[in-house]
């Protein structure tokens, strides 16, 4: 059976590779390698250098475009779904071709495969299409870690919850019950401004654990046209943009 | 100024490491190792194993002995700040009696310095008593992110919320409002029988990502009755357990 590896590699560093992703992808014979689309060319950048720089084996790397998302479909979900069925063709057909039955063949995953993240999701669709595959993960360091760790904050208080949410999830609901830390990420559209300002306190990072990683923080009032205003022109210099913030009632 | 740096080794495994992690632990004067207490024998020998078998340098070693907690505290919050104070004067008295004032000193901690961990508040008193320290965090993988890996599930479902939180929050509060996912940590008591069985799935793992991981996952309905007997028998056995389990509605 052909093993599939979707092994986290961190948020941007190659620092944040374990010693168990490193020895997974070492161990694969084939790599694939999204080359642009969402992957903006930097992260494609990553992870080209990871596979020349530090693995000590040399598997071979195939690479492929993603295909474009149809941004016009009505429902968001029916567009993410029809996107993840065409991604599921592309490696479904790149591993039929070039991957032997004993084979492994390894994915670079931004982050950590669980969280916000397709490749499980397209994994699924290959073994409901009847792909004998035993999929395999590798978790990595995720923005949200880097986040915490750059600012040097826990993610939780003593004892207390924390809602992983959306920008859109934000805007749709408002400030979610139960909880006094959210985490949000794949917000486009700082969505922190739809609170009520008072009250709470945000922990802001671009490019977070990157070499052009930005940072702010304090109260939600003070800082939510600094942080709308350095989005904006990060964005504009580096073409792209990754963010996340973390933001506790105080 | 004195560098405290906080990092995270993963969950069990010294596979777990980030090339980050063992960077910054190589670079260390001193590393506090802690002996015992809440942390149990076998977590204390593998950080004395990645000391000793996987860091190219030598750092002095400090083993220290945990303050013991006093159970018997009314309030559980006073009772863990107390202990936060107690581990505050001991890592005070060793880093003044053993490190140089532009000495570096690390300290190992179990999955993610940011993620339900005592560390960054531990840190946070030293420097409120005038310590001339500049804390430095290292993110590592945490046994929730083994969970996801060993299950090969995601965290969240597509674009939705998910509550990380703790036994005792869903005993006294039940299911959290507005997300279908939760996380579940720090759960002695196997608090998942507090829910009504039905709707529910639930993935759980003892001692994930180590030798001995165990992992269950199944209908709540079905799976509780085993998950509770697994966990006794396994706790008795080594005499300790660490375990994390994900619900979802279904």
């Amino acid at each position: 059976m052909i093993k599939l590896s979707l092994v986290g590699i961190g948020s941007g560093n190659p620092e944040h590779l374990t010693l168990q992703a490193i020895r997974v992808l070492e161990g694969a014979d084939v790599i694939l390698l999204p080359r642009k689309g969402e992957d903006k060319s930097e992260l494609a950048d990553l992870r080209r250098m990871i596979a020349s720089d530090i693995l000590k084996t040399q598997p071979d790397i195939l690479e492929f475009d993603y295909p474009v998302r149809d941004a016009s479909t009505p429902k968001y979900l029916d567009g993410v779904n029809t996107w993840h069925d065409a991604l599921a063709t592309i490696w479904g057909e790149l591993i039929a071709k070039n991957v032997a039955k004993d084979g492994t063949v390894a994915l670079m995953v931004w982050g950590d495969p669980s969280l916000y993240d397709s490749t499980l999701r397209i994994a699924d669709r290959l073994l409901a299409r009847g792909f004998e595959i035993a999929v395999d993960v590798v978790p990595g360091i995720t923005s949200l870690q880097m986040l915490t760790a750059a600012h040097a904050i826990p993610l939780n208080t003593l004892g207390a919850p924390v809602q992983i949410t959306t920008g859109r999830r934000l805007r749709d609901h408002g400030w979610p019950e139960g909880v006094d830390t959210i985490a949000v990420m794949l917000d486009g559209e700082c969505s922190f401004t739809s609170l009520p300002p008072d009250g709470f306190h945000i922990w802001w990072g671009a490019y977070v654990g990157m070499p052009d990683q930005i940072l702010l923080e304090g109260p939600l009032a003070d800082m939510q046209a600094q942080i709308e205003e350095t989005r904006a022109a990060a964005r504009a210099q580096h073409g792209w943009i990754m963010d996340i913030y973390l933001i506790r009632r105080v």
